[in-house]
């Protein structure tokens, strides 16, 4: 394996209070194909500066400002990690692009579907790699589930189950203090509340492993703690193009549940069971014998798994090493020059992201009942 | 505690090849509280006296004369177990309770809805006790947990997920010989597919520990397997009486899956979440503090729960002691001469059950998304 | 399958405030194989009648007396559950056997290992059958557990690891007024404490599934509450006969453990894993390829394996249900009229539980470190 | 926080084909605490340069060589990983401790328990940090279960059982070209087989969990596979200094065993349980009341536990992070100038880890049965 000098990473947001900033430095860095250079971490400029120092990078209190300046130094980033609320991503993602640098940008991709269709427009046009951190995606035994599918060990898909129960919504924290509470239920800066955030993860797995794509949708989206300006609950049956059924429910009022994303597959001849409290294991029963449990790392996976872990098997890697798959996969995708950045979702499935969380957010609202997943091809 | 003489039973089907009947029988004698005497075990004369045989019972080959008949004796039966096709149940149940039989009957109560309501007003006439075994409500944790919601330690319930996922109906079975899966695919014995079969259990499990019921839903019914008379798969969206969420999932093409009943739910202040695979055990997380797993007969439970065990915490009890919690507590009620029979699911559980299997399968059918639960009360 | 007219069960001991003498009961009736008919259930005339009014059974206050007038009557016990504290396991088991009855005797065999080498000798002589209730032999995944060492899957086996962990006697229960801690922690009564109460079950079970019979060992048994006759905690090094090691650790202080028994075997190409606590699996995990669950009741089981379970797969059977499975297995032995009750354990386990506890016990006192199981074959 | 340049890093061992070379450096430099600037990768100066190229970082030949070098450079590096096999780790620490820089060493502290003894009188000469990675001393949960016990919660402590099973050297891979398992079972490069190489980490973690030192024990050491020099399996019985009671069991024999350790730590009122399998869990469970279950990042935690994650509790961190969390203090105590690591372990758990393998290894070759734990306070 040849040496490749890091790709040069600058990041939009992230500063002081955010929870996500740090774990794209550390997950960008943690293997050595990217490093933090720069950042308009916040437009507080003593804040912007502050996290600078500490992470020992070049600090800018505007994005505009940063893109023009690196873009002009010989040593500047070649890459923007899109990091902001939600009502940003567009516009960073847009702008960095047409600037010439990539961008690995947080999900959703954009705060609406009109937004996302636009970016997919932006990115078709600059010929840079755009990824989108559905960070589950790059969990080894997630990936090696979609290769199971893929191969067809379970025959046809069949059913798909997603459930996603966070309980930190639970009581109005927005009104408490809580600066990751804020902007999540703030609709001018989330544009979705619980489907926006953690939703979209789960229908964006649901389609990763089974391979198939929602086709129509049936959804009840809602607000159960009062005095909330976004929804903070979704259950949403699913019809996937081959006709298979699914269900996801998302919740941030399931109180006692922590970060708790699980999956099920079933095809024709067995079922394959993933939870995120489990993330090194991948359970899958059969019709017709023992049930098996894959392990990360385990020699008998797929190279595509296997690629995903750095130490040997029994040696649990989690979230932070998951996020670095994805920043391993991009920056490949980077150095070998092409647009598409493989496993690592795209722009694709951020058109199909917003297009689903809008579908589901008017039917509900509406009463609608049963409705075509709109605006995904688009 | 003091010598009551067991009560005499009678059954009507479980014949050679049912899987239920044995469950009966060990069920209701477990606990020395009720005797087997009698059984109409078959329509095939000599197949009902070879089951009466193997347990050294009065054998009939007619329902209609083994109630006379044994109406007529010092020693009949006094209670009358009916685990025929669900065709069955109404006319058997009816008759029974008519002449003057207690009557302990498999879910569901009975083909329909029009049926259920009918037996509802025979129920109300006959003074006698009638007990429906939907079996999980017998498990010691599964009311440990309907104590934990009516104690108020959730607070008020915001969302109930229920699942119940089998695979054994992956293919089509009841075309290659299997007698448990020809009836219960036939429209005329069975009434409805897995909707009835299974997803009332988990519909009557979600009302039993919630305390909630559930007044609209709109459903997703279908039928998977190609040339399947009735739905395999059926997914659920609820909204019960309190406004909470709830989703329930119900298959029997999950290819892979055993028996897997789960169900979560959720209040303001923590969720509870039991799973059939693990009887034995309740886990409740809260939004404060650490999570808890509660361990069947523990000193520390409610004496509900604890009435629902027979041997020391640590020493694992299942599905047979179960169903043996519903003899038990139904033999109770029979002892004391009243009619209701406490925690044992009874006639308007039933009829609450058909008419969620009747308004799920027309809503679905029809497109119509969300509808009213209709019938329930009547 | 021919109907057997049921086998006549009498009991000494599993008087009022006894745990086992109901469940030898529950066991013994729940295939209807056997009937309980009579008992000695307490030395006080008035409480083992009551036992037998609450169980409508004969009441007798003498063992002696039961087994001299049901050998007389014609539909007399034809065998007799021997359920006393364990000091009078070898003079009951003993008597019964001469007078004709075969005998299910609780464990451990007798008091100590000279009892259990004369009841051999008794057993020998009497050509009825003897069985012996190490329960957790009777799980069929135990049963699937040994199959599978038997067959080779897992190679040449090579070491073993049984953890009995029970917390009950953390605290000096026996001088607190609970009738189970009493008479276990009593020399005269019980013999030998923790390591005679639940060490043998574990020294059992390893010698059942591993196939191998230990053959030195190295022990650590000791009394960690205060005031306490009897160990309560005992740790031991095992060889077996093939050389492979092993290591034992039982305890009843440690302090939050229910009832929990676990057990890993591990041979040349694979490891298996069996605890109490989820009965109705077992996981192996191999050398090569992916880790496998097996559970009870599916197709895939070997014939032993599945004459264990009564109900199908996904329908949790538990303790109960395996004493049940030794009660019916000896119900076939008496059928068949052979003495040997094929895999229920009998005296020769009896008599190796007992050398067990014997060679630990004065090894762990006298600090000899390794020693010879002495008498184990005599 | 403010900022704190980095501590500049240089390595020792851990070239092309090491496992824990990759390890250290993602741990040390996780949380931008630390920075590799220089490696002494490989005595074979090519691969030595190529693994510098690949880190972008100055590479030598000779690790003396490089702490000449290093130590002459402004920007020299400021503290040495050591990572090389077990017979390099007593000269390298020594030395470079000597040469003025901290030193990060890989278990176990040195070859054999005198080289150690010396160790510890050059850490004490040297003002300098000296630390050693024990890293499942770094996960947050064991953290907290060291902290529940300080705290007396579980009151005094009476056994504790620590499991370490792998399989992988199950077979003779050291003869078949597996560079890892080569040295592990090379007398000279090694020192000890399974008891050196994971024994050590059962040891220590038993010790810096329970709070208590072993005394006394009686061990098993012993080869399985044929024609290995050293051992592959052991099994020691423990007594603490409060007397409690201990067992260890390690293996690199337990065939499909991955990376399984696994501790439980009773006391009078309860007892805890920690498995790597699940790194981001604690169970206790109690003798009155339910089981708890305390999750990683949970606000419940002490703040020793919540200083070792980074994300939000759902979100799991494994053994890179737990690595992190050592070279975190590391860091830290080199910031602060002070030579104790606080948590991490150190010299004095070095000695003591040497002691327990000598006096294992000598009482059990010499069949002595139970010895007392020499020189491990030296």
């Amino acid at each position: 394996m040849s040496f490749a000098r890091p790709i040069r990473l600058a990041m939009v947001g992230g500063g002081p209070g955010a929870f996500i900033g740090p774990v794209h430095k550390m997950a960008a860095e943690l293997d050595g194909r990217l490093k933090l250079v720069a950042g308009a971490f916040s437009r507080d400029a003593a804040r912007s500066q502050a996290a600078g120092d500490a992470w020992g990078v070049r600090a800018y209190a505007d994005w505009r400002q940063m893109l023009a300046a690196e873009r002009g130094r010989e040593d500047g980033a070649q890459a923007v990690a899109v990091v902001t609320p939600n009502h940003l991503h567009f516009e960073v993602s847009a702008e960095a692009l047409k600037a010439g640098f990539h961008v690995m940008s947080d999900k959703p991709a954009t705060l609406n579907l009109a937004e996302a269709q636009d970016l997919a427009g932006v990115v078709a046009g600059a010929g840079k790699v755009y990824g989108l951190t559905y960070v589950y995606t790059g969990y080894p035994m997630v990936r090696e589930a979609r290769e199971i599918v893929r191969r067809g060990d379970l025959g046809r898909v069949r059913k798909v189950v997603a459930e996603y129960a966070q309980g930190w919504l639970s009581t109005p924290l927005e009104r408490e203090g809580s600066k990751q509470a804020e902007w999540r239920v703030d609709p001018k800066l989330a544009g979705a509340g619980c489907i926006g955030d953690i939703g979209v993860h789960a229908f964006n797995l649901a389609e990763f492993i089974s391979g198939q794509r929602v086709e129509r949708l049936c959804a009840d989206v809602s607000t159960v703690v009062p005095g909330r300006a976004l929804d903070d609950d979704c259950n949403v049956l699913l019809r996937f193009d081959n006709d298979a059924r699914g269900v996801l429910v998302a919740s941030q009022i399931s109180a006692g549940a922590r970060n708790g994303l699980r999956i099920q597959v079933y095809g024709e001849k067995g079922g394959l069971s993933w939870s995120h409290e489990r993330p090194n294991e991948l359970t899958v029963d059969w019709l017709e014998g023992p049930s098996q449990t894959l392990h990360a790392a385990a020699g008998y996976l797929s190279p595509v798994a296997l690629a995903g872990t750095r130490i040997p098997t029994g040696h649990p890697e989690g979230f932070i090493e998951a996020f670095g798959n994805l920043y391993r996969d991009f920056a490949q995708a980077v150095a070998e020059g092409r647009p598409e950045p493989g496993l690592v979702p795209g722009i694709t499935e951020g058109v199909r992201g917003m297009a689903f969380v809008e579908s589901a957010v008017a039917a509900s609202r509406d009463g609608k009942g049963w409705v075509r997943l709109e605006g995904a091809d688009a």
